[in-house]
């Protein structure tokens, strides 16, 4: 599964199309931030998010757990935000729309 | 269903004892935060209330959505999150063990 790595300065924008684009591609996607900053722009993108699979049948929830990583030597704690669709779905391409259209929204 | 507004000053493992609190009597939970610390307090929350109900059963998923709220006349955008079991379920009362007993853990 692809991991996002998401910063206080991440556009909460861009990191929701990152996130509709692996859920189109994988089913499921795992944010990693580290700090309140950071996990503010992923829980907006996550949000955002949500509006952008809708169509394709999703329904995004967002799983959070604790990881311990090591940054510069640093033990640090970070979030992990799985990402999935409720019920393990994976998108239903719509009928008569290329996927890369919609991939480029 | 309960809102339970959460700030940066908030305990997250008080909080997460309400979330689990919640999940048994009402099945679903609804957290409100205005801000980045907020957020923060409110996420490892979940993180950790995941452990307290996973005993029963339970499989907490949250959906982060915008609303937009009014403090002392300003409007300001706040952050819900929506506590839900993945598939809906209620907590299963343990066997021998007495809820009122559950509730206090």
């Amino acid at each position: 599964m692809e991991t996002l790595k998401v910063s206080t300065k991440s556009s909460p924008n861009s990191v929701a199309g990152a996130i509709a684009g692996a859920m189109r591609q994988a089913g499921a996607v795992e944010i990693q931030v580290v700090g309140a900053g950071a996990l503010n722009q992923a829980i907006k993108a996550v949000a955002i998010a949500r509006g952008y699979v809708a169509a394709s049948g999703l329904d995004l929830v967002c799983i959070p757990t604790f990881a311990d990583i090591e940054i510069d030597g640093e033990r640090r704690t970070a979030i992990r935000l799985s990402v999935e669709d409720r019920t393990h779905r994976r998108a239903q391409p719509l009928p008569h729309v290329d996927l890369e259209t919609l991939r480029i929204n």
